[in-house]
């Protein structure tokens, strides 16, 4: 810890506003066919934890020690060029493929009737997504057909054969992903594919009313279309559509500088206010009777320019044909995550909770491997990255309704969003079973701060006198770069937080965060 | 019949234009995949009528006796998702699909091969639709080659090895249907579909010159692109198409005023009128060579409002996911028909003859228990609707030269028309029998109207000096409301028509019409 | 020769700027699934000299003898329906099918993979073109990878099961053809066009970013569009795009006199000038790194009044309906070439090096039997027409660097473009082997010319003193409409061109062209 001055602040729920329920979606992953995230990742026949289905025991457990609720799948760019029928049916019998995303082999061992067995494994629901670049709106209907119809018809009945009677019930669909983005196949501009998802929207609820359809939003808020592809797309298909995905990703090499990164929660904040209002946009403009929700389906740290960098060269080989093979699951996007990184990463649950009102739905993006809490060797053991902690305590500890408490904290500069909050955080707390939690972040990298908690409005009105802590966890170290690996999977962990309770006031605590630290406190009433 | 004051009016041949020859094929219908219309309606092949290939020969002969001459098929709604490979081949071997349309569960045991078979036996021409929702360009083209190719090539032998060796010969093909409506599945702006159907026509004439092309019309008269669809298409795509459609339903409980819903025939010569006038507009911009006809290919009585509750119904119990298998052609649309809706159905038959020089083709939506003049009990009896009569009477009579008579009417006030005459009439004339028929329409609800028809021309320069009565027929009913039912079948009837030849005049007659009645009279001459 | 006054003029290497090396793909040709371009042209089991894959021996001899360097396959209008996977695999599993483009029967016999193993023995790269009619972006994308691909995917190994273990390494692929034409299957507008491009372009060099990709140009210098189109499509898909597509064909009977039909290659210089304005355009719109060149790759002389009037004749029969069976491999235009001809196809070779800095492929259209330098009876003789001549001449000599040299000629007049020189010329040396060559035309239709040729400037800061010919040719006949046929097969044949070199200079000559003649000069230093 700096021994510069302490800060001081207060987290005080007083006269906080409920903001929403805590939709249970918001702590969702992303698993993608991509690198390692599957064939080595959730998927390892040959590994001694394999279960009957070739899915790795140790990565399940992980997966459910997480609290990942719900997992998007097969992409990401990869679902642009995927045929979903080559994953289905006799594993022998399924075709090798070339996958133009991320230039790898795709030998489809995974595919819909898998994920949907690993998925009842851990215990998640599928958020699936359709192939908008290659394909379009029969192979949608056809897939939506094939997963959650009544046995009975064709396509239903090739789902029987292939040994699941019942209907999956697979309830969100992604319609597409990042069409904006000029390196998806089949890209479009926001007039095309605006057209293109309302079109299937519209047969997509034709087929199921009960379905809950997202449409794509922008690839991040720098894309040069960022809020008219939004209006443009939400605007034409209004009618049928229930989530516009967002995604972000953030990066220190990325930010102006390393306070900058901490701050990343900033950008999201804008990013929510602005896709929120063109969907209140195009509600109006429709006289509507529901919201358009977010779904933040892919959000976190990555190290997006070694990929670039890795694309370039791969593209600069090719300059002449070659006709070597693509391998197969490689190593990639396999970025070992910091300590700073987890404290961002905790920074921006932090700001996705409080703005679940808007955002029902998000994704963290991705599960195992690539970009990833959980890490594999192939072969060996499975463990978990830094990132693992904070979202973990949320997704465990974040039930009920989220509250925004008054937080009055100093401030530090940053380059992008100007002088912001060091302290960042977000209140839950479950009337089922009066328990909640608190998570916090100090976001300046310098100095630590010592904040006052008043939790008292939780006691108000009500037949209880105390809170009693459960878990009060501290992610922060003295090396910010501090990470796990397969060496030292257990270099970093969570600490104890340091917290007091108030003698005179049973709901008010004296808690200290570090400089750049994350922090969950949880409790429960009596 | 009222016992008011009887009106007094005349329709008179004398110096009557004739407006066109009649083109048989305004005497179509349609059959589409929908509800019990295949199903159990010309399909049954358990029931004792059943022919070899399982179509119901009472239906059959109840066709026959409608004298249609031209049924439009599959579809319809149902046709944006329907496969058309789905149809051919072995029977135990067709796949059972999902209809979207009409959510339904489709078996295909009726298919182009099937539905081939049952136009010879019926003695109908086919006017084929294609799939321009989830289908388009290629399928089109393998279709038109399956159905009409010479023997030779892949697609035209799988025919022959369906059991069909000679070519079909199917010369109307409907380029989608109603892609104008937000309900179909892929749906078009105007602009869309102008692109796709030009296209698809373009090419669909350089795989056979000789096709008669129709182009999707408005799905009615209130859609919001009335007109400007119409030009938008038209213009694009004039050099391929042959027709635009042109869809129109009605029922009592969806005009302003019963009086409103007898004066209907208004409504559709507003609809000719403008389509007629874009038609000509598309023609001029490309200083054509042809006319774009009209053909009427949906139009009748519809009682909607009963389909949108039962539709809005079923959507709002799935707006949670459930897997009930579809029902199997369930009883849709099976409106009953009273002696009224039969009036204005004569009345609007009256319209289309009377703009015969512009609509080329109609269809009578639809043929067999789905708003149909012909209901079928499953194993039971076929029985004919009041909407059978007037119809029927004009698909044997009206044969010929279509002629305008002079009309002197009194008049009946409708909120919707204002004050329109009471009485409509056409009159046909065959110059190779020396035949011909009179129909005669009384739209006022509350009078009887006694008519001086004059029909002195059609001896002028002949060697003709009578006019002999062959049939004199009347569809009237102290009980508007009165249908034919399974128990009833016979309770509206046509009755005789009261009508005196001119002693003087031997081409004169006094003939009185009872408040909102139709009739027709044939005719030879001697 | 005519008696008139002989002209003079001269044509000097002083000071002339070197325009670009010669690209080898310049003395490309097509084969067309069209006649009896393959069926009966390269392709015909039966003959005497077929080879093991059922090619003509004696055709392939021809095709090596015009020194053709790249062929484009399959189509021209052809690739706009075909199906490449009808054309893979077991010969008696492929499907016959209808062609729309040409109203032919294409029984598939001969596809990818046997155009494949010709191209080996003929020694000629591919220029492969995928179907922008009715497939597109995963259809062009299932063909690169069968074509290209490394063994171990489906795709792939289908190619390997086929017999072919090696990627094709097929670099150069156009995307559609003339989809600028109202003709195409499945035309579109240049903006229609712009947004199919872009997507397919990007995809297909996800796939291989080595490709070499070509998009559709304009169809002729007189389409409506041209110019507009080249912005639009190059404008929006610059990213992705190597080259864009130049076609132009003329006859006698198109221009407005014979001396205009001399003097076409003003208009291909114009139709070179506009493209490449348009295409530097994009790039600056774009502020690209790289040029779009030019591939030339439908040109020739083509006697299109005869197959327009043959097609006009084919849809008025078609007005009705009929069944024949669509002929396979009919004679198709078959144009017989006159001497004349050949000067006109020798000039606009001459104009095609001339701007061989922008025009970095060409396709002489095309090959075999259809408007082609090679003609075949069917089980008989292979035979050259007059334009194998200038042609050949090219492709064997014009290699290295390519230069304008300065010219002062007599002028011609013309209609179309007014006074042109009668003169056109151009010079190639290589550097490797000291050799080079001269191409010349004489345009005049009534006087021969006498040229003085400087070719002094090779010989400075060389070793070399002299220049030695190896080859002096002369395309001329007194009768500029003779023609060779079946019957004389050598009635018109290379003369041999009167050239004096001067004694005082040894780079210098004197050289004399008839009347309306095509000449090429070969040397080499010493």
């Amino acid at each position: 810890m700096n021994d510069n001055e302490v800060k001081r602040g207060t987290i005080s729920l007083h006269g906080a506003q409920r903001i929403a329920d805590v939709p249970r979606r918001i702590f969702g992953s992303f698993i993608e066919h991509l690198g390692r995230s599957v064939y080595g990742g959730i998927y390892e026949p040959e590994h001694e934890t394999a279960d009957e289905h070739g899915f790795r025991g140790d990565v399940l457990d992980l997966v459910k020690e997480l609290g990942v609720t719900c997992v998007r799948y097969p992409g990401g760019n990869f679902v642009s060029n995927y045929r979903w029928q080559d994953g289905v049916g006799p594993k022998s019998q399924r075709p090798v493929r070339r996958d133009l995303a991320w230039h790898t082999t795709e030998p489809n061992q995974v595919g819909l009737d898998d994920f949907y067995h690993w998925s009842k494994a851990a215990g998640t629901e599928i958020m699936m997504a359709v192939n908008m670049g290659t394909q379009g709106l029969q192979s949608a209907l056809d897939e939506i057909e094939y997963a959650n119809g009544a046995p009975g018809t064709a396509l239903a009945d090739w789902r029987v054969a292939n040994g699941i009677r019942e209907p999956m019930d697979i309830r969100m669909w992604c319609i597409g992903n990042e069409m904006d983005g000029p390196w998806q196949v089949g890209h479009m501009s926001a007039e095309e594919y605006a057209v293109a998802v309302e079109r299937t929207a519209h047969a997509m609820k034709l087929a199921e009313p009960g379905l809950e359809l997202v449409a794509c939003g922008s690839s991040s808020a720098s894309m040069p279309t960022f809020g008219t592809w939004e209006r443009t797309v939400l605007t034409r298909a209004y009618d049928y559509l229930d989530f516009v995905s967002c995604h972000a990703y953030y990066f220190e090499r990325g930010a102006k500088s390393p306070q900058d990164f901490l701050a990343s929660g900033e950008n999201m904040k804008h990013f929510i206010a602005t896709v929120a209002a063109q969907a209140d946009d195009a509600k109006a403009a429709h006289q509507g009777d529901h919201d358009i929700a977010l779904s933040f389906d892919e959000w976190g740290v990555w190290y997006q320019d070694d990929w670039n960098r890795q694309e370039a060269e791969w593209k600069a080989q090719n300059r002449v044909l070659h006709n070597e093979p693509w391998p197969t699951a490689p190593h990639l996007l396999e970025d070992t995550y910091t300590v700073r990184d987890a404290v961002v990463e905790g920074a921006l649950m932090i700001e996705l909770l409080a703005h679940c009102d808007r955002v029902r739905s998000a994704s963290r993006a991705q599960l195992v491997n690539v970009i990833a809490p959980i890490m594999t060797q192939n072969g060996g053991p499975a463990w978990k990255q830094t990132v693992f902690y904070p979202f973990a305590f949320a997704a465990h500890h974040a039930v009920g309704d989220a509250f925004a408490p008054t937080i009055h904290s100093s401030q530090v500069h940053t380059e992008s969003y100007g002088d912001v909050d060091a302290v960042r955080a977000v209140v839950t707390f479950d009337q089922q079973t009066h328990s909640g939690c608190v998570l916090m972040v100090n976001r300046d990298m310098q100095q630590a701060t010592e904040l006052h908690l008043d939790l008292q409005d939780l006691l108000s009105n009500t037949q209880f006198t105390e809170i009693i802590a459960d878990e009060q966890v501290l992610l922060h170290d003295d090396d910010p770069y501090a990470t796990n690996t397969i060496e030292h999977p257990d270099r970093v962990k969570l600490r104890t937080l340091d917290i007091t309770a108030s003698a005179e006031h049973p709901a008010q605590f004296t808690v200290t965060l570090p400089e750049e630290s994350w922090a969950g406190f949880a409790f429960h009433l009596v």
